[in-house]
């Protein structure tokens, strides 16, 4: 899967995800009281609104990018109804040629796990029949639990040809409290991305592995380590734009083939309309303004390489 | 919330927790017979196998445990309708006074946390109503993004009256991969334990703090020390039984005053049947195996303790 990601990567010339996490407040009043008029203001009617706002959003720029990243938690806060409306983005984005990176952050013991890879990336069997629960291409997992907690996500992705993001170093603020921890004199987050690299190993498309990572785009000195530390391993980068990071920062996250790293944005792309930049193409047309933020992004990311 | 628990694991004179992990293969023919021949083979017909199932468990075993441990793994690999069952599962469990604690190890940046936070123990609002997407009682909360990540499952618990165990020190085999690294001569999961410790300041009950934490059964000596190091934190205690854990071994998770643990049992309980010490009750009657695989969990843990 990795081979595909980047295969849409070059070929859109764009080293961008745009980040699917809807909040009611981005939603434009147009939508949300349409759903609420078709289904009232309950699970079912956020989640029309949800799903209507998503497919304007890929419509406009499915042509301009390789992968979406829908975070799964905007979706499961408006329970089951939420969930079919995360269903149904991952769905449609696949259906307009765009790989999909489930924002997931999962990890548990082995069993568990295995059950989470199967549910988001394989396939589980009923009887004698098997079925894909949500066949997305990627997904982020959370490596606390160590290696049998993310083993059975890698095998999976053996299987299927699929791959995941495991959570080196985030971007949060307070994210450096256990992952920069020194161990032995170096940072957690080092010996994790040690492991990835060895998880990744077993799971290699043709130039990189399956096995890709996280790294904040609000930490640029730790991501040029890590990206010598794991030369083979795509950087899934959130953080860009609204968190604070910067195209020029995000240069070292980058390889000399110009490859290795995915940066993603999400309100600054799905509520770009709410920016005093976006503002003159109006509420309505908020696909066109976020049409604009990605044209903007790819520039900013692309002019930063020199490319 | 921690007070309810408390009160029911008083009451019941049942420190344990059932934890509803079902697999198709553990759910008897003539269950999922019925259910497919029903809905088919299909996702449908497994979530309706896993809830009867499920049901069957809850109803023989309710009036003597004090509380429900789902892992929503187990039911997110059936994708839409496997979610469903688990919900349904949450609400009976309930609506039979047991308290539910949700295997769901989430984990995100605080934006995002919020949002699980909101979707698993709070409400989200729709317009002007607000509605409570799947509604545990508590969660389980993965640390690695540290405390921004962390916060808001913390905050909710304080409005909605719910509670969380955050991850210290997992079960599973390589657990110690990264939670046993030394930091200044310390292993990292005393430093999450000693950050659970703080989180729990914020949100406490009675006796006990709303914020609990997990160590697993199957590192007694950790279990000793962290049991000190938070003698206010109620520890969620998985990995008894099927896993390796003896109830002898977990003695010194308790405090003095016989509470301070609750201890986990999937496998064990609710494919009772499977094993040769209740192979007699027959597959048709797994749920009454269950329940007197719960009495002897029950008696083994309390003659342990003294009780």
């Amino acid at each position: 899967m990795i081979n595909t990601l980047i295969k849409n990567i070059q070929e859109k010339n764009a080293p961008i995800v745009v980040g699917l996490d809807p909040m009611m407040n981005y939603i434009p009043e147009h939508i949300q009281k349409a759903a609420f008029e078709e289904y009232g203001e309950t699970l079912k009617g956020a989640a029309e609104a949800i799903w209507v706002y998503n497919k304007g959003i890929i419509d406009a720029t499915y042509d301009l990018i390789p992968a979406v990243k829908p975070q799964i938690a905007m979706y499961e806060q408006f329970g089951i109804e939420g969930l079919i409306a995360f269903h149904k983005t991952c769905a449609y984005a696949k259906e307009k040629g765009l790989v999909v990176i489930g924002d997931i952050k999962r990890g548990d013991i082995g069993s568990t796990s295995t059950a989470y890879a199967i549910g988001h990336l394989g396939k589980v069997k009923v009887g004698s029949k098997a079925y894909a629960g949500f066949d997305e291409d990627f997904v982020t997992v959370n490596p606390y639990l160590g290696t049998d907690g993310v083993k059975p996500f890698v095998d999976v992705c053996k299987e299927e040809n699929k791959g995941i993001f495991v959570l080196v170093k985030t971007s949060n603020p307070s994210s450096g409290e256990f992952q920069d921890k020194l161990v032995d004199g170096r940072p957690l987050y080092e010996l994790v991305a040690e492991k990835v690299v060895e998880w990744g190993n077993e799971c290699m498309g043709d130039t990189y592995s399956n096995v890709g990572c996280v790294v904040g785009a609000t930490y640029p000195e730790m991501g040029k380590v890590l990206r010598k530390l794991m030369p083979k391993t795509y950087i899934l980068v959130p953080g860009y734009g609204a968190q604070g990071g910067k195209a020029a920062d995000l240069v070292h996250y980058f390889n000399e083939d110009g490859l290795g790293a995915i940066v993603n944005s999400s309100r600054g792309i799905i509520a770009a309309y709410k920016q005093e930049k976006y503002a003159s193409f109006g509420e309505a047309n908020y696909a066109d303004a976020s049409r604009q933020a990605v044209v903007d992004m790819i520039a900013d990311i692309n002019g930063a390489l020199g490319k």
